[in-house]
Formats: structure tokens, sequence, C-alpha cells
């Protein structure tokens, strides 16, 4: 029988950026006797459920659920509204903006990259005007989307996406603009409509809560229209019979159902805590978050002050230290997990999750955790990161 | 809070042909705390999964885990290894046989239909021959693929796969042979390799007795072959990148973690019961299920006694029944779950789920609840079709 | 790890006359978190359970609530209104009443036992007249309480217990009346206030559908002042201390949180679904039951017609047969537990539990594997009960 | 339905000193089906679990399982080897001796108290000295028992048994050795056999991780003799019937069921991590507390080095300060469960549980949730708490 989660005592302090820990709650909603997809019940289920998943994108637009991971939901973005050969702008923040691009060239889309000009394009949040002026030149409108990352989990970056809007608006182009929040939903604020996001991608595992498996969709009345008009061979991902069943609360083809239980009582959490509270309790942990790194005389990877992420922190090792080291002496003697650098920042950083159903004392437990270990590794911090915290906190 | 299994008091009868009943031991193992799916645990855990159901398909090559239902698993075996405009001859034996090639349609392969000559091809198993005469024809080798389904949930009927390679080996023709296998793994025996299918794809929610969302394509060196050469726009259900991945126990994207936990002790579950017997109980089961029928007085959907399924029964109401005013009542009054008839088979046929953690007495309630409703639709059975199914179990 | 629920396939089909099956939503309930039983979210949890748990003896008077089985609450009853060397009548209707009768001879209470006056009492209802006649004959109030079992699960028969308490009253006697309701309540109609009992005894594993651990004492103003009077030695189980704490939620020992979780739930539940209902559907399914062993050819081990029990039924095997060996086979062929024979009836009868979380499915489920254990045991039925049992339900 | 773990966002760190937080391997253990407790299965079951149980007691007798808490338990060992008006000689180390001490008087038995002479017996553990004196004078043998406290929950003190045992030896006295050790069973080695005690009380939700609701009594062939010539009367707690049903490993009446696969989960869990691993952590994890004590300056409420708890620490606040004030802070703003004072210690201490299944973060989280309520007081710590405990953990 199963053992994972029993190979050290006490508690597994999960704190990488997604998934982010499950609560009790949303563990026993999964364990439901799964019920048949097509009776009465599931519909009004699946009603319920497709309202509230758009109260948490903050639209009034159609909220497309698949049974698929976040790159399932990628992909859906792009299949529905583009056509092969189409050219798309993506903006670089870190690696899943470069994951996104290289599957959207991958499935014979042309992608063009932008960045922030003159920096290291991983530690700032999007600049806006980089987009806007590149959608200027495009006088013959050949880019067909614009493709930008919410909150780069990679790098710990949360970028503006209304100031994106208004550069497209103000280069009057017609882009479309597609947004990644597959780690910002449910953990800083995000709206869909008054944004203006034609495509909104998220998954389950991060702010939501709950296990991975489960993925966004949110749409636009734009996109929708787009979607009639393309051409790319799909299927399993095309929103159209979708959105036909999910009129009636059910799916065309068989839906999650025990993860969707948990998207019901995560929906019901997340409504009585309260969207606002939530976002805020979120500030406050990563603030407190970057206190103990500036404490301990680390550098944030995120250099854009007004890009801090509030769901991660990505923390810059001193030279010489390799962060996965510092990361398996917290798993392997603390219980604790640490986001690993992605991409060309492998070994240079640490990522600590502090998104979901965190509070104050297991950021303090991983911040303790992450402060001994930077001992264990010989590092002497300029002051106590977790002294910080608390006064902070306090 | 989610009440779904509360409407009714006492258990309630899950007697569709799938997803069908998952055991509260699977029930507890999807609630397991989600780990990190990059960790070091998560890759040993992988690894088993990995093998274990190899074990099940009786495979010696890789299988495919999505996070997708089945259909996203067909489009799977489809995209990996065709090229647009490719040929493939589907087998009709039902509704599933139809939504697949629609499918395939959908994204772009010519599709061409077969079935039993002379006869509702909704009745008999796969005619092999029919298979091997079309593709003695096919000097050309247009046709590509050969999809036939094992065993077709509308219908209720099992066909014989290793024929159906037999036939294309007959016919000396290199086309790949793709089964659906959704609902017949686990319950009905399978032979991935000695059967020499090329993907064998299925789902979670049938035979394994897991909730819905995972899928699979079990693979055949010919298939991986054809995989390197196939040009579809593909990306979340490309083969490549997850075959690479799997070697040491991981997925490129983020695998549906909590619902392979479920994989894992269903797995746990199968090989301590044994396949062999496990198959035999469903014959058991489904030849009482039979009996009873028979004692009604009413009509298998299968006329093909080489083809009944061990997995569900299909039952034809009498002339003037309306079957879902049957399957209402057997649910409002007895909280028993019965299947719908299918596409053209609506109203005309239920099915009864006699797979996964099925034992006699879960059949029995649900012919004793079947019993009952065709008593109450004013149909005067010619026999307790509930003693002919004892005195064919006891 | 416990490895308890998978020694065979699908479901178990338990059928003692309890423990009885708990439901899924209250096993849930039991697994979460345990909780500080002095922090202030106890004292209004236990506050709701306490009042809830009135309901259900139907009482304006307060429930003690043990940690202890119904033994533990069959001692609580006694040791709390009783002094050494009282005389205590009990009334025989089987091998619970015996069983009671035996522990208050342990702790020092002098008993005397009446029964069914000419007739084996193991096979009738209380007979309030004898009790009344004995009473009457106690002019010097020796007699300081009666003790009757409301619904004997050792022989199936449910007791008049208003008849009980109008034969002390009709005897202008003072003794307390104490009840047995441990298989009773919650499954059987029962009226703590109306019907006039002084100590209301019962237990959690039976119609409230909890696991074992909880007993329950529910009191009258009587019985409280004769608690002030009482001498035997006692501490765990003494009312006082446990009264005043209770008054703010909150127990004078450790309670036994968790299954007070499940109590919790299964209040709610039998508040949602509505005493009355649940007592209905338990008369139906007994008198389905009642039908089936008729068909049989069997006897009902109570000849009483007004005491047959709405929660089990007690069937007596045919001459030769080992009611223990029927049982056995049900168990290992089928998956179904039966209730055995207590004390002078083991091997001559065999029990079926038709109470708590048991529906008209699970029921003809039970029918189905004792018809099919009957024929194994060589015996010829005179006709299908399944079939008979079909008849009234549908 | 029960929303209790639901009122604050993120886990709920419970650090009173039991109950202690039970692992989720343990709790979806109490959640599998309750099975018939007279079945072939349970016996099994109940051997094993009797056998495993003794093991954690270190003892080659037997070890009576209570469905009660351990207050029950107390009186259990009490009823089972005194008889009315014994003299039993209670050492007090704090609230819980006295309140087992009240127990005994409760129900007949003549209690002497003795404790640390010229101290404040409530800040020393057991002076051994002081009861080989008392027992000396003793010399005839009025005093049929010694009661004393392994580990004082209240006070946060361990006490040498083995040289309790020692002193009634060299007092060449024949009183019983009756030793609570409901709070120190699993987490402080404890070794019923070696140590020569008589009967041992334990309860299940300390060390043990299980929820309340479960009691013990180990025992020895000298506590069994006595019982044979106990009069006190009893029942629910004797422990005859127990030991006699217990060979078959059933149980006289119903047990605990779905507590005990709890238990058998607790066993599997503290064999496989071993119980010198597991009493170095909690050795380690007390240390980490008290440096943070003496790095705030505040006392311990142990003044006994030999005595300090490796299962909780009582910390005296300073002068003006309520300990529920700092109390309720940690818990309204933290979602911290710190114990209160007791008895007269009310407002005067606050205890912090590092028990059962504790590690170091889990500690660190409860240690800063504390630092930063002293702050909130206005307490000045003298340095940080947090930061000595790094000190020596890391």
């Amino acid at each position: 029988m199963l053992k994972l989660d029993n190979h050290l005592s006490g508690r597994h302090f999960l704190h990488i950026p997604g998934p982010s820990p499950v609560p009790s709650r949303i563990l026993r909603a999964i364990s439901y006797q799964t019920i048949d997809h097509r009776g009465p019940e599931f519909g009004e289920f699946g009603l319920k459920v497709l309202d509230g998943i758009k109260k948490i994108f903050k639209t009034e637009q159609p909220v497309i659920i698949y049974s698929a991971s976040g790159t399932g939901s990628w992909e859906g973005a792009l299949v529905n509204v583009l056509n092969t050969g189409d050219k798309v702008l993506f903006y670089e923040t870190g690696h899943f903006a470069n994951l996104w691009r290289a599957l959207a060239k991958r499935i014979g889309i042309e992608v063009e990259v932008v960045g922030k000009a003159g920096q290291d394009t991983w530690r700032w949040g999007v600049d806006a005007s980089v987009i806007e002026e590149r959608l200027r030149k495009d006088t013959q409108h050949e880019i067909k989307a614009v493709c930008v990352v919410h909150n780069e989990t990679s790098t710990g970056m949360t970028s503006n996406i209304a100031a994106v809007r208004k550069a497209i608006d103000d280069a009057k182009h017609p882009a479309l603009l597609l947004v990644d929040s597959v780690s910002g939903l449910g953990s800083a604020d995000y709206c869909h409509d008054t944004w203006g996001a034609d495509v909104t991608v998220s998954g389950s595992q991060k702010g939501l809560m709950l296990p991975p498996g489960i993925g966004f969709n949110a749409l636009s009345p734009k996109a929708i229209e787009a979607s009639k008009r393309s051409t790319i061979p799909k299927a399993y991902l095309a929103w159209d019979e979708i959105l036909e069943s999910n009129k009636t609360g059910y799916w065309p083809t068989t839906p999650s159902t025990n993860l969707m239980y948990g998207l019901h009582e995560a929906i019901d959490m997340m409504q009585t805590e309260g969207l606002d509270t939530i976002f805020a309790r979120h500030q406050r942990l990563a603030e407190a978050c970057r206190r103990a790194v500036a404490a301990w005389g680390l550098e944030n990877q995120c250099l854009d002050a007004t890009a801090y992420s509030p769901v991660l922190t990505a923390i810059v090792v001193p030279e010489g230290m390799d962060a996965d080291v510092l990361r398996k002496h917290a798993l392997e003697k603390f219980n604790l997990s640490l986001g690993t650098g992605l991409g060309k920042l492998k070994g240079k950083i640490f990522r600590i999750g502090h998104l979901g159903d965190c509070n104050e004392l297991s950021l303090m437990a991983a911040l303790s955790g992450v402060e001994m270990s930077l001992g264990a590794m010989g590092y002497k911090p300029k002051a106590s990161g977790v002294v910080a915290a608390q006064d902070y906190l306090k």
C-alpha cells in the first residue's frame, strides 16, 4: 500500500510554488464516491462549479474546465483561437514563459519573443511599453496574439496585465491577449474581464489548493469568436462541444469528477474567506518572506519592486553555494520542500512558495528551515531572517 | 459543503458501465497529501506505477499515462502515429466506435467504416474477416491504421483482438492496429503484446476502479517508430517527451498526482486478487446477469455469443417501454444507477455494469432493482431473473 | 498497514444487527483532525451535539455521552441511580437482557427476573402485565427499578415501553424505569420523555450508524434526583460532573472527539432524512425481510406479531442445520456478515440486520445471499424469499 | 456538515500537550469501514494489536485496552487491584496527580499525599526517597499502592519510575506501584517490565498520536493476582473477562473498532520509526524548546533538570502577564493552540506540547508563534528564542 506520506516523522512542509499543500477539507472532498457524470445529480453540481469558478476568475464569460494539466490548458488556449502559422508575440519573464512559447512553436505557431530592454528579462515584470512598441510596428497585424505570464513561477514576478491590455489598445492592435495565470489565480488578484484578457489559462494545484489534474481556459467573447475560425486540428481541447454541453452542467467527455468535487470545495472555502482577504494574506506573507531574504543579505531574483510576487519568492544563493544542495538539506533534515531553480537558474536560486493554504506559522516554519539550512551550508546571514519576518508579522 | 452522496438513504448502487464504484481503499489513496512531482520520492513512485500498469496491459512496452479522459487518450493514439489526411479503417460495433471515428475525422484523418455484413453491426462483435477482406483490397497500403473497440460499452460486446491482428497479418498489410480498451482493461482479459496491438487506449474509471481523469496509451515498437514520423501538431498528448521523462519516473508536465496514488493502489489490489481471478469473476457475474435477462424474457443487445461482454450487459426493453423511464424509476426508487441507451439505442436499451469492484451480492442487488422496476413498468417477466441468477451463482 | 477491508473483492455486506455499516459521510467526519477539547471551538461544537442528541431520544432532559461502549452505558445507568444491595426487576427478552442483569449482579445489585408466563420468554415482547403484577405485590417498594430492553438484539423483538411505564404507574409503584435501547434508538421509534423512561441506555454503532465507542444515558428529572442519593462508588461513569461540564459544551474528562464528529454528522443526516421517514423505512425493510422468511418456510424467532423488530429479524434454521455453518458460507462465498445466535440460541438461529444506513437493495442483496446459502446447505425453500420481498417492496 | 477545521486559513498548529496532532495516516486508518467485532477477521486483528501495544509498553504482560479516556483507565487501575477503604500513597507532581487522587478518594480509597520536601512539589520530579521514607514507617503495610505520574502533563516533569520501584523495594514494602504514563508513553522512554510497574495507565491521544477514546492498563503478574482479591464493584472496567476474551483477540464488550484501526496504524508507524529514534527526537525538540525559553528570559516551571519533560515544556509568564491572554492571542492571530495553566497555575504558565507527530519545523512554527505573541503582550525577550532553538537544532 501507498506509504508516501510516511517517510519522515511529523508534517511535511511543502513550500514549493505548487503544487501547494492541499487542505484536508479538499482531500476529503475528492474522496467522495464517484457518481454518474450523466446522471441528474451531476448536472446540478456541474452548473454550480461552472458558476463558482467564474467568480474566482472575476469573469461573466464561460470558463472551460479541462481534465488536463496547465500544459494542456496552455495548448487549449492556443489551438482554439489560432491557425497554423499564425504569429504570436511572447513576452519572456522566465522559464514558464519559455515553455509556453516552445509549446506554441511545437504546434506550428510562429513565435516572436520580446523582453525587458537592456536588462535581464528574467528579473523584471512585463514592460508593457515593449509590447506596445512592437505592436505599433506590426501595421499589417500579422501578430495574432500576445502571450504573457501573469505570475511567473520560475522567477517570482507578478506582472501588470491591465497595462498589457492598455498597451495593445493604445497600439490599436487587434491581437488577442492570452494570459497564463496558472500560479497567480486565487493567490494574486486577477480580473479576467476588467483587465481585458481574451484567454486566461490556469491550473488547479496552486492558489486553488487542489491536486494537479484540472486546468482552465477563461474566455472572452472575442476569443470565442476567434475559436469559430480556428483551423488547427483539435478535439479533446476544443471549446465548442464543451461550451455546448456546459450549458446544462455536463461535459461532452468524461470529466474528472473527483477533482471537481475538490474544486467545488475550494471555491466554497475561497468564497468563505473572501478573495480580498486571501490576496491580502498572500501579500503579507510575501512581504514577510522578503524581509527575511533581506535580513539574510540575499538577493531577490525579482529586481522589480512593482512585480514582487505574492505567490512565491525566488532567492539567489551566494556565489559558490549550490541552491540544490541547500534544498536537499532542507528536505532531508527538515522535511521541507523548496522549489528548484529552473532553466538557466538551476542551482543559482531556490524558491519559497507561500501560496494557497499557507498561514503565518507555516511560512515561519519554512523560513526557519531555510535559515538553518543556510547555516548548514556555511553561510553566515547578516541577521536572522526569521526574526525580521516576525517583526513584520507580529 | 459537498452533499452529493447524501441524497438518498443507504448505499448508492452504481451499475452503469463506468465510472464503476471506486473502492474505499482507492478513495483513501487519492486523499493522500499531494507531493512535489519533481522531488526524489516521486521518481521512485512514478517508476513503480509505470511498471505496474504494464502488467495490467500485459505488455513489456511503455505505457503512456495521460492526465486526460479516455477521449484525450483516443486522440493521443491517433495524433502520435498518423499524419493529416491519413486513411484509417474503423470497425463499427457501437456508439463509442463511432465517437472515436468522429474524433479522428475532426482532427483531419480520413475515415472509412466497415461492419458486420448483412447484420446490425451494433449487435455483433468484430468480424475480422471483413477487415481482412478490406485490407487485401488496399494494395497501395493507403490505410494506415485499423481502429477497433475491444469492449464496446454501448452495446456490451467484447471483440477478439487477436483475430483482428491475424486478419491484418494474413492480409500482409502494414496498417497499425489501434485498440480502444477503455472499458475492457482490467475486467476482460487483454494482452497488448501477444495480441499484437500497436496502441491500446484505456481509461481509469472502469476496470481500474478509479475516478475518471487518467487515460492510457500502451505502445508497440512499431507505434513508437511511427510516432517519429507523425506530423500532426501536438504537444500535450505527444509521446516523445513523456517517454523520455518516464525513464526516471517523472513527467514532462505536471502529472495527476492524486489519481496516480489511486492507480498505484488499484494495481496493488489487482495484483493481490490476480488478473485471472478478476477475469473469472467478471465472466461469472456476466453469465449470471445474462441468465436473469433470459429469465425475464428480454433480449440481449449482443446477438453474438462469442462476444458477450464480461463488463456489462445491454438489455433491449420490450416494445412500448421507454428504457429511460425504467432507469429513472430504478434511480429514484432504489438508488440504482443503470446505463442509458446511447445514440440510436436511446430509450431502447438499458445497460447493467458488472465491472470493477463488483461482487455477487452487488450484482444481485442490481438485478433485484431491475426486476422490481420492470414490474413497476407493468412488465410481467417470464420468470424471476433474480432466481435464475442465483441458481447460477450459488 | 491495515488491510482489513480488502479480503474479498467488492463491497462487504454487513448485515449483523450492529455495528451497522457506517456511511462514508460519517467515516469522513471522524477523520477530521482532532482539536483541543478545552478550546473555544469545542464548547460550541459540544453544545450543538448535546442539543442534537436530545432530539434523537425525543427528550428535553440531559443526555450523557460516554466514551464507552453500550456495556459501560448499562453500568452508568445502574450505578448512578441505585445503591449497593438495591433490588431491581429485570424482564427477560433475550441474551442482552440477561447480560445487563449479570452486570447488575456483578456490581452488587440484587436482581429478580420475570418473563412471559407460560411461554418461551425469548420469543415474546415484554408483557407489561407481568411487571405490573409483580410490582403490586411489592408493597414495601423494595424494587427500586425495572429494567427492560426496548429492542432485544438477540431475538429481534421490540417491546412496548409506554406500556411498561403504564404498568408501573398503574401499580402505583415508585420504581425507576431503566430502558436499554442500544439497538433500537434511531431505527425504531423511541420517545424517552413521553414514554416515561427514567434512564435510556444507548450506543453509537446501531441506528446512529457510527463506529462503536460512544454510549448514552438519557435521563429524567427523577433519575437525576436519584443520582444525588446513589452511593455506589463511581467516577468515570458518574453523571454529576458531566452534567455540570456539559452546561458549557465541555466534558470533565477527555471526550472521544473524533467519534463525536461522527455523531454530529449522524444527527445532521438523521434530521435531514427525518426520524419518521427513517422509522417507516425500517418498518418497510423489516416487513420485506419477514416476507422472505415466510416464503422460505422458516420461522421467525419472534412469535409476537406486536413485537416484530424493525431493526433485525432473527430466523430459526430448520432442524439439523447449523446456523453458524450457514453464516460461514455466506461470509466466505458472498462477503455477507450475518448475526450469530447468542446464548442458548447458538447455532439455532441467525439474524439479519436491516438497520441504520440500509436501503431496499442492500436488503435484497442480503436476502439473496441468505437464499443462496440456504440452498448450499441443502435446504429447499418453499418459495423464493427474494421474490416475496420484491413483491412487497416494489 | 462539520466545518470545524475550517475556521482559519492554513494549517492549525496544535501544540497543547495532548491531544497531539493526529497524522493523516492514522486519520485515514480510523475511517476504514467498521467490521463485525465477532467475525473471524477481527480476532486476527485483535491479536495483532494486543501484541503490538505490549511492545510500546515494553512489557511481556497483558495490556488492557479500554474504550474509555485516560480517566476511565485511571479508575480501571484502582478498582481492579484495591478494596474499598484501602490506603494509597499519592506523590504530587501537579494537577493530574491531584485529579487521579481525587478520583481515588471518590471511589472510596483512602489517600495520603506526599511531595518534594521543603520545595514547591509542582516544580520537581518525584523524589523517591520521600516515598521510601514513608513506606519504611508503614510497618503494618497499610499502604496498598503507591501512585505516581510518569510524565506530569500540567507541569512538564518526567519522573524516574525505576527509582520509585527501587524505593519501594528498598523499603521492603509490598505496595503495588501504579503509574500514570498517559502523556509519557510513546514520547518518553517507558519500560513497564524492567522498571517494575504493576499497573501502567495510558491513553491514546498523546504519544500514540490517536484521537482520544482509548485507554490502557498494562499489568504485572502481581497486579493480576491482586485483581483476583479486589472487591470494589466494577464491571465495564473489570480486567477478568477482558483478559479471558483477549486470548483469542476479542473483547467481552464491543471494542472501539475504528480507534483500534488507528492504534494498529500508530503501532506500525512507531515500530517503523523505532522507539529509540522517537525518544531521541522528543529529547531534541524539548531541548530546543528549553533553549528558546532561556533565550526569552523566561522560567521553566520545572526546576529539576533531571525531570525535564521530552513531551512538553511549561513556561512561567512574567509577573503581570496573563498566560491565557497570551494563549488567546496565539490562537486567534496565529492559529496556534497552546496548553493552559491548570489548577493553581491558571494564568501563570502556558505549555508547549512537542510530542507525537512533531518535528523540527512544527516546533519552530510554535516557538515563532509564541515569540510573536510574547511581543504582542509587550514583553521584550532577552533574545530570540527562535534563533536559540535554531542554533541548537541546525
